[in-house]
């Protein structure tokens, strides 16, 4: 997605050879129009799947899953990293490892929302190493949901979530797929430019 | 918003004469739809105030606030509950205690993406207490920012929150304000359409 990586050429900043900060328009200050081009784009890709229900995680998951879910117009369930007063029975849970945080989270997500009638959605902002990822296909699998896919919208292709849903036969849809991140810049795979992108948006 | 209500009498649920339960489309689940035509509804009343950005804290405040964002055509800026290691320095910070989790939880947001140069709308999904909404406004403050005023979905006018804004002269816009949840009811001030919550959902 052209858009994208012009705001990630312009914007992100490269902490390390793993770590990008994509603070002013996805994970803290968050841009609604590019949310929009996103969502769009998403949907595009899932329009034909039957999708029912699209599975995210808070909270940068929320805002491209909540554009994607107003142009496929179906709900939006975010799992939540641990569990709040008003929300302590009936969940299907996952530990999830943050590489970023150093932590492990138990996210659930309530067993009214999800269903084996549900054809789902799954969503983040990244997919490094698959942990958050592969914690949602948890869940949608002990929910005994149809899982259509994965929409990532940044894949660092160093890393090896992306090959471990892959092998596990989910299909992977990444807005854009980074190969390095050396020396201060952002390398990107050649195919992240696929035949659904218009390069002259 | 008279959509908000009939959404909110049809899947609300009230917990106790304090708590009200929309997990279904706000959050835990969230309506994209509902989203959007409440993202139309804060825009149309704050469009003449020259908001250059908006502020809201993680997560539920996201969804509507992007929306809004959106129609404004202005970024959003979501406060963390708490730090990260890809966030560490110059962060305006605030403390909020939340009645509902019981628990202080230090909120932060990046000198980087508020400045006095801008006009912010402060936008939460409810307003109870006040206590998240003051420590935007204390953010806010801190980096001498205007704050243009304060968009709720759901205010509790039976706590203390609004009032508690109003007497510091903030304009506080709630899309809908409850007056009481008593024996399992919701009851709305001004043009309510109140009925009968069922306990048993």
């Amino acid at each position: 997605m052209k858009l994208l990586i012009e705001k990630i050429n312009n914007e992100g900043i490269v902490l390390s050879s793993s770590v990008l900060k994509v603070d002013s328009f996805l994970n803290h200050q968050i841009d609604p129009q590019l949310m929009h081009e996103i969502g769009k784009e998403f949907a595009s890709r899932f329009e034909d799947c039957g999708i029912t229900k699209i599975l995210t995680i808070e909270s940068s998951g929320i805002a491209p899953a909540v554009m994607t879910g107003l142009q496929l117009n179906v709900p939006v369930v975010f799992a939540r990293k641990r569990k709040s007063l008003t929300l302590v029975n009936n969940l299907y849970t996952a530990s999830v490892y943050s590489f970023t945080k150093e932590e492990t989270s138990e996210i659930s997500v309530s067993n009214q929302y999800i269903s084996e009638n549900d054809k789902v959605l799954i969503m983040d902002d990244f997919l490094a190493n698959g942990q958050a990822a592969l914690g949602l296909v948890e869940i949608a699998e002990k929910a005994k949901a149809n899982i259509a896919g994965i929409g990532i919208v940044i894949e660092k292709g160093f890393q090896d979530g992306g090959s471990l849903l892959r092998e596990k036969g989910y299909r992977v849809e990444s807005l854009t797929t980074i190969s390095a991140l050396e020396n201060g810049t952002v390398s990107f795979e050649k195919n992240t430019f696929s035949k659904k992108v218009e390069l002259t948006r």
